[in-house]
């Protein structure tokens, strides 16, 4: 490097031009270097794997016709099911078991309060059969009474140590490795990664920065409603009983639209929760990608669709066959499941 | 430059090391041409200029105990008043005006329904008192039966002719320079901004990325209720008659929270609406920067604050002098208004 290094303001402009190209030349040869290796060392070669090289390749291409300029690319991402493991139950729903029975002798009118009722008498590991209106009562009613940042802490301590009922992992190692790829992958071509959930938003929040590279202002999930408040003079915000948002089905395209305001031009999903969102992600003009993750490997993971306890999944599954998005068979697209 | 552009993927690892260093040391170099000239050359020098820039030295300062990670580096900003001029009515209001008596044909009952029926019998250029609560009526129930693409189209083309009533501006052309400087300044220091405003989500959106180089994603407003929709076959957002949130005084720590999920370190307001928003950045822990306009120059803009028809002033301006928060007077301390 011949450039010497100098703070003098009067540096002549054609110095700090030669400068410029100096500085984009070297990462055009950086953005060559990381292309020579593969991005995605998870996912077998085959078509999944080749429709998303493809689809990154034309929409950050300048000069093409299908080019979408950086702040247009975000891409969408389910949760439960396509960023992580949703099986045996929701991990929302196990944290939620924990946290009512950690609460309950402060209240002992959820004993005969459904679904608090039907809760507290299901040992942990069996499933339980509540409805997501149900579970966000529960979640709701659990954490009232708390600030944001109390309820911070609270996920925090829990995720730390809480592990997987079948593997012993701890849930944020229940998180798939081709997905982490390809969340990074995205982030290395200049796409803004979102989550979109069915899940609380304060749920994922304290630790999604952490396991999938995603800031908190680029989570969206169901919400209850807040309050502000002064306590001692101090001002907090306090969590309301109150459910405010549903994210979920016809919830995630306005999920989308109330926290980016723009439409994304790629969306993940892998349930008929994510199926309004990959319609909605699906019809906008210009290139879009959308893809649906099919869970088939029974041994390294689980194998289940139409007939899954795990919400519903037809819908989404026949759609995407029918309109040609990417299906991943995780059997055989993944050479890996988790990390 | 004497780097050879290769796609070998064996590259030494040396050489890509010694690349690395060089990029390094470029952006360094860039770096500190960008600090030899003014970042804000429409500050005059004083108090508030001095207080921004050791704010942002100190925050960025790798290995100091004050130093803040990137991502961390959260900064709200309110919009009537603080980022452009409010007088002498809300820019939304002025909007809200033209789309109500745009629709009134269609629209009969409105003659004798208030709010409706006295914006319909004011002249444009006079203030029409109303309530936030009664704009916000106004604006959805104006804007009900469209879809958001649609109210984005009428909102781009309001705004692209629409014209202050005293300076004949375009109301784009009524930001303020020093503002817009700031903006920059706080980005090339890592800085994610944001607005939080009163004003209407989906009226800001259309022109905050052209106009403050804010995207959508990370503008913060008042919003009514969406409905997602297959019309036709294809999916649509539909604008409800139906508040869903009021981003103003409590409203706004609220609507932070939701959206960003993290507490900004600075904020930047100019109302009682924006007092809530800077109590709650102030009270985080580490450093903190609330910064106050104050509107002082009756010649270039105009001067107001305890008797003005533009919402509250006072207790802001109180708890700004108490508090030590940076008190901008416009006449002192900025030497340009407008770009």
């Amino acid at each position: 490097m011949a450039f010497e290094v100098t703070n003098d303001s009067t540096m002549k402009t054609s110095r700090i031009q030669d400068l410029a190209t100096a500085i984009l030349s070297a990462l055009a040869l950086t953005a060559s270097i990381a292309h020579a290796a593969d991005p995605l060392p998870s996912w077998n070669d085959g078509k999944a794997k080749q429709a998303i090289t493809a689809f990154v390749e034309k929409v950050t291409k300048e000069g093409s016709p299908e080019f979408v300029p950086a702040p247009e690319r975000i891409a969408v991402f389910d949760n439960d099911g396509t960023l992580w493991s949703e099986q045996p139950i929701y991990v929302q729903l196990r944290f939620a078991l924990d946290r009512v029975k950690a609460l309950a002798p402060q209240h002992p009118e959820w004993k005969a309060k459904p679904p608090f009722s039907k809760l507290l008498s299901t040992p942990k590991e069996e499933h339980v059969a509540v409805s997501e209106q149900e579970l966000m009562e529960v979640v709701m009613a659990a954490h009232a009474g708390i600030t944001t940042e109390e309820f911070e802490q609270v996920v925090k301590d829990w995720i730390a140590t809480a592990k997987h009922p079948t593997t012993g992992k701890l849930y944020t190692e229940m998180v798939y490795q081709p997905m982490l790829e390809l969340l990074a992958y995205l982030r290395a071509n200049g796409f803004k990664t979102f989550i979109v959930s069915g899940g609380g938003i304060e749920f994922m929040r304290p630790w999604a920065e952490k396991v999938y590279g995603i800031p908190p202002e680029q989570v969206i999930g169901s919400s209850g409603k807040l309050k502000f408040e002064l306590r001692d003079g101090k001002p907090v915000l306090m969590k309301l009983p109150e459910i405010d948002f549903i994210d979920d089905q016809a919830g995630k395209p306005v999920g989308i639209q109330q926290h980016i305001g723009r439409r994304p031009i790629a969306a993940f999903g892998n349930s008929d929760g994510d199926l309004q969102m990959l319609q909605w992600t699906a019809a906008g003009p210009g290139p879009r990608f959308c893809l649906y993750v099919h869970h088939t490997d029974g041994v390294r993971e689980w194998a289940y669709d139409r007939d899954s306890h795990i919400g519903k999944l037809d819908q989404g599954l026949d759609e995407a066959t029918t309109k040609g998005w990417t299906v991943v068979s995780m059997k055989d697209d993944w050479n890996r499941i988790h990390p």
